[in-house]
């Protein structure tokens, strides 16, 4: 991949998962601290449990730590947005759905590619890709004590799969690598998006309790 | 261990345990996507908690593959079984219960063999066992938000403590090591099937909401 | 740090969280095994996580395996004192928050030390040390199934933060070793038992639910 695109991708994943957690934990009742834990955790979440994996540590934030202070920055401006304007939280779980879908398109192409890189079967290399796109979300989900958004119903971690694979191919092309990231990303986030807004499911069964 | 019996176990608990995920998925209500991410999680999730923390990275699904696919095609007979059989439903719970069974046999085991070839000292290994038998099982219960069944009241850990603690005595002897596997894995199972045939338990500790 | 200080603050703090694991496990009604899994699990999970984030593998306790004994020891002497004196039970919380403070100032600054061993920026290894310091609370809150207490209200991770802090500054003077960890560790302690006596909070937000 470009390596401009891939740091100007990496940023807005970074933000979009720092709102996504950060106001995730605004609505849990958390202090102003633990919305920075909360913000920078899911932020990197995802790309942490990929380096881990792949025994690529110590983990990429210990060796570029500005992804974490833009991680800090953005859940600092949503403590000061949801107290400034709390007449906008009845809203708010939605703003974490958009910014999480950002954040997925964005965290599921670097790690698919970061994992092509390290020589990794592309199949599995989606996977990668899945994992690095919904694990920050899912560490998020279990933190706040929701069921995890990539088991709710709506379309989630088949956008990832779908974009994870479209850059996979494109890759084998002549295509420019950019162009395969940008593409793939925005097949991501189009995917989710349109799933939040026509409620697109895949079969899915009825919920039983024990 | 012998390479074929190794392997053979594996399978086994590989199969058993993207049962176990994959109908915790279709009871917890989720999609498609969701049986399959499940099982996969669920099938090679206690492997590749040892496998970080062994320091034994890419995880072993990076370098083989194949037992991925075998866990996708778990998850996808899971689907298609409990669409087909919904009647069969009100018992699943029990099909993950003794899939889970198999699995904690399995993988206990050979989550102590690897750890005694990486050179840990026995107990450590028999803990090794414990975590690659159960941690798979404590992440499908965390993610599908049930109290973990390693702390439900039946023995459950009991019995990879002791299967892997044979483990490690028999293969001090003179035993064939296939033999010694054969004979931890029986003992794991039968105690987790007796356990749950006849309640066994532990002494327990009354619960208390605060 | 000073090796001698160094170890002690560590096995108070494994003594200190297998406490707080043991009672939390007692709490739930898990029964004796449960007990001892849990105690293990929350001393060792904080400075898990750290070496894995590091790559400092195989982690600490499969090289010195006498912390684990100190953990399990530590839990038995939980069980025996829960059956023996249940009527303490309804403070039994209360205990597992002392034990946490204890275990939180003493594993904050060994996490904050091993990290900038490590050659970790400053900044970087402060939040290595919180990591040491909750990740173990955290496994615990997560598998009894309670709101993490690090986003309980009270103030927690800012005195981790605030030891952390302390540390590196101390460590850039010429003051003993010694000393700048033993006073950052009273910090801590001292700024989580005051908000624990006094209910400090930092300001929050309120709950919602959805």
């Amino acid at each position: 991949m470009n390596v401009d695109l891939f740091h100007a991708a990496e940023f807005v994943g970074i933000v979009a998962f720092a709102v996504s957690g950060g106001y995730a934990a605004v609505r849990a009742g958390m202090d102003w601290l633990g919305v920075l834990v909360l913000g920078v955790v899911v932020a990197v979440g995802g790309g942490t449990l990929r380096d881990v994996l792949l025994g690529e540590q110590p983990v990429w934030w210990v060796r570029d730590p500005q992804q974490m202070i833009v991680a800090l920055v953005t859940a600092a401006v949503v403590i000061v947005v949801a107290t400034l304007r709390p007449q906008t939280k009845p809203d708010s779980w939605r703003t974490v759905l958009y910014a999480d879908a950002v954040g997925l398109a964005a965290f599921t192409i670097t790690g698919t590619s970061i994992a092509l890189v390290h020589g990794v079967p592309g199949w599995i290399a989606v996977g990668f890709g899945v994992i690095t796109g919904t694990g920050g979300g899912v560490i998020r989900d279990v933190l706040v004590r929701r069921k995890p958004l990539i088991l709710v119903g709506e379309i989630y971690a088949l956008a990832a799969v779908a974009g994870g694979a479209l850059y996979v191919l494109l890759r084998e092309t002549t295509l420019d690598s950019g162009v395969a990231a940008a593409a793939a990303m925005a097949v991501v986030l189009a995917i989710r998006a349109g799933a939040m807004r026509w409620h697109w499911q895949l079969p899915h069964f009825p919920e039983r309790h024990v």
